[in-house]
């Protein structure tokens, strides 16, 4: 009955079926983000006076400090990639007085780590926006041998990390981003069309949760019409300045304006 | 009386003082912009089939290949700089696709010498949206002997350029940027407080014709206190990639979201 209650009201806004959840948590999570999906309100709007928390892997990482990663808008401890290209813009214009910004992405990282790490490294930091990226290492890791994992696994694992995180912080402005690759360096035709089946179980994880979702891979797609792959990320994951300044817009443009 | 009127409704909407103007076509200029002004108008958006131009100095510039400058929406012909990286924001989103995109910065430009060539560089490009940076070089050659210039002239100078714009193209949305310098560099306290009194007459030019303004030096302000200014422009004056970036993304909020 649950699943059927999710199943059909997430289709009817989104076109996905539905997971297989259990539990009441899982149940009252599953039918408040139906309800806001239903509401239109898959946007997620900064406010004023937010605590954001970027999460994710090296792609958020990008080689923040850990010794300073309990001090909010400090450039050591966002990295430098397009979680500290965001913050910068945010805290250098008017829209950025009342924030704290937070990075807790770790290199290599795949969905279930975050899990094992969210009391700490979400939870705990009360985000009133949370941004999440991940999934490429969910594919990487695989083709390489060092995981066992499945485009289920990944929407299995993202779904639950996102009820857990919705029971523990009702309030929170979800924001998820799409994972994406270039076509050079570690990325060759092997990693397709199976990829695409990661980001597409990514779009439908957002969509059930009424996160709002920022589209990484077509606008890199169109990017890379415009100069060549390697300007935007020179190993096809990794993002140069240029690919993280590319990012840091798109999802300055959907989280939009500040309102009190 | 011209001037009068135009004194008497600039002031009223933006607090500042009238320029000395003359002729028809000057005046029917001022008239529309204080009108535009007392609009509240003073907005520039992106609308989505306008021709975009970018003007100004070498900030704007930013090695662009003066040989593909007739060709919209090329790398090449955008540069390097903010220009590029507003233009590869929007062309790799949705809001991009029916754009025209155009750089025509020329280095070591003044604003008289934008007028001297404002006929093939501007007028018969009929952009929808002009932006405009000016100024550093305005007084940059001055301190340095190339150049007599003033605050004075400067905004004269600029007036004139905009009244012409308008006369030339009165659907014009324009966006006018705020020059900046950042500490450190060829930036020592010999510039201050002659530099603001320029930025000032920016404000006020942008005021007089109901053009947005991008607060680029307030940006950078609070940016320098994020990361050293070398960070943002290694000589004061020509924004870094990390700079550019954080230009682009300011600019890209001023002209906001493409309305058909």
């Amino acid at each position: 009955m649950t699943i059927d209650r999710r199943s059909v009201l997430a289709a009817g806004v989104a076109g996905v079926g539905g997971l297989a959840l259990s539990g009441c948590a899982a149940t009252d999570a599953a039918g408040r983000a139906a309800q806001t999906a239903l509401q239109g309100a898959a946007r997620a709007r900064l406010g004023a006076r937010d605590r954001v928390l970027f999460q994710g892997d090296s792609i958020t990482d990008a080689g923040r400090s850990r010794e300073h990663a309990g001090e909010a808008n400090q450039k050591a401890a966002l990295g430098d990639g397009y979680a500290w290209q965001a913050a910068a813009s945010l805290l250098s214009s008017d829209r950025g007085k009342g924030l704290s910004i937070w990075n807790r992405g770790v290199s290599g990282n795949k969905v279930f780590q975050l899990a094992q790490r969210w009391q700490q490294g979400c939870i705990e930091l009360r985000p009133d926006l949370l941004s999440i990226l991940i999934g490429v290492n969910d594919i990487w890791h695989t083709k390489n041998g060092k995981y066992d994992g499945t485009v289920a696994i990944y929407e299995r694992d993202y779904d639950a990390l996102l009820v857990r995180t919705r029971d523990a912080l009702p309030d929170v402005a979800l924001v998820v981003c799409e994972p994406f690759v270039l076509r050079c360096g570690a990325i060759d035709d092997s990693w397709f069309p199976e990829f695409d089946h990661y980001r597409a179980a990514a779009r439908r994880v957002a969509d059930a949760h009424g996160a709002a979702f920022v589209p990484f891979q077509s606008m890199f797609d169109r990017a890379a019409e415009l100069a060549p792959p390697e300007y935007w990320a020179d190993d096809g994951v990794h993002p140069t300045q240029a690919g993280a300044a590319l990012m840091a817009r798109a999802w300055l443009e959907v989280v939009g304006a500040i309102s009190d």
